[in-house]
């Protein structure tokens, strides 16, 4: 996400003198040199010591949220930059912002939602915030004027702009995004702890399964570090959309375990989902 | 799905005299004949009063589950050739033939696992079964040699095949298809009913959802009649298998509600949920 962020900065031809990097291991910072993807790219121990924070005029964090909340407690209070971060989640990082600062400050977070399956160096690719959604969302005590600039930088690096509250952007991501990757994780295990399935998918030239499967466990399993954060720091709102979910599934179970036949049920049903996909997708 | 194995019988230059197909309506009989589907295409009256069963040697039913079960009813016991169908659930289809002959006969079931979002004539494609799996299915008491024409016929059409028995086949489709239909389609309805993604989806100049919602929910509210043909004729091995998925959940819902952080315990969920993934696949 970082490496993508400094190759979109480049591209758009925004005004930064110099695009550095802040890394945590000699083989990232190596990779990132070789890759080109900042200026000059620092271990976090040396960028520490030699206490190069007021070098720069905006540090964005692109880290897991639970090291996002880390590095804002370590963050100089005499740093003057604004600082914004690509968190996926909210509660926690604007806790902690607000937390840190008792008066007037110049951090605002982000959520860029962009990205890809892959995650490393390798991958950074220029436009992938290209026409995407980034929310803003702001901690209390900020400073007027970072949310126009923050506002603008996204908007400069092409993307679309929605101001959400942490507490809203948690439960409406909990919805669009979090459990849905959850709900996806299980049914592959789910579908492959299936005796039947495991044991026909191994007399199979070819997988049993065609491309709604493919579509559906994509997200599965891609960088569970990440996704691992995204749960423990957005557990109740999760916890809560996942009852709903069940909820909605016990009915259904209740309707194929009735004796009656209940004509066109699924039909109807089927139709409100597609009805509920284009109106999510905002095709209507 | 029919159209479409027309103009691939016709592509593989399959040694059949003539492919004409028997249609429901007028206007589908008018659209075959402008898109050249067949080389003649019949109202389902005209060709049973004509009774013109046996100047076929192969006859493809290509229905929902439930209309292919009354077309078996129907069939001549005078007709001489070989009969199969697309079902997409076997047991029913294997009960009407099954229930039909009492002695040796010549159907044998398929379920060629090919399709897209869109059904109807205009939609229909040579390549649609290229590369795909079909699974074969036998009632008892077929004639030998039957089970061979199938299956050479699917693997000339540019299919693979695999050979499952009716409940086998049953169980694991709802694992890998039925129950993953119903699941996006729940994931749409629950997702769009909550207030805070509908206000802000309102509010947003984009959809609120990156590409993983859009993938995962890509199959929901397709075909709502053909699919609710599948759910009426697979009811309980797709209950049971959502009774298995609400377990699963109920376990996740525990973890999230426990006041101990679990650490990793996310991490190694995904993780295990790529390598199921990959199984399924045969990505490994």
């Amino acid at each position: 996400m970082g490496a993508s962020l400094s190759l979109a900065i480049r591209q758009k031809n925004l005004p930064f003198g110099r695009i550095d990097g802040v890394v945590r291991s000699v083989s990232s910072r190596d990779e990132g040199l070789k890759l080109k993807v900042a200026d000059s790219i620092f271990l976090e121990s040396e960028f520490k010591e030699k206490d190069l924070w007021n070098d720069y005029g905006l540090i964005i964090y692109s880290l897991p949220v639970n090291l996002t909340c880390e590095k804002i407690a370590e963050l100089p209070l005499s740093y003057r930059g604004i600082v914004t971060d690509l968190g996926s989640t909210k509660r926690e990082i604007i806790e902690a912002v607000e937390k840190k600062y008792s008066s007037s400050h110049r951090y605002y977070s982000s959520h860029p939602m962009a990205g890809s399956e892959h995650s490393g160096l390798k991958y950074a690719q220029a436009d992938l915030y290209e026409a995407r959604l980034c929310i803003l969302t702001p901690p209390k005590r900020v400073e007027e004027g970072v949310e126009d600039f923050i506002r603008d930088f996204w908007e400069k690096i092409g993307m679309y702009t929605l101001k959400i509250e942490a507490e809203e952007h948690d439960k409406a991501l909990a919805y669009i995004s979090h459990s849905p990757h959850i709900l996806s994780s299980i049914m592959t295990n789910w579908c492959w702890e299936n005796p039947t399935v495991s044991e026909k998918t191994g007399l199979s030239p070819i997988p049993l399964t065609g491309g709604g499967f493919r579509d559906m466990s994509r997200i599965a399993g891609s960088n569970p570090e990440m996704w691992d954060a995204i749960i423990e720091t957005n557990r109740e709102p999760i916890r809560q959309s996942l009852i709903d979910f069940r909820d909605r599934l016990n009915v259904l179970i209740g309707v194929l375990g009735s004796n009656s036949e209940v004509s066109g049920f699924w039909k109807k049903f089927f139709d409100k989902a597609k009805k509920s996909r284009d109106r999510i997708l905002k095709l209507e």
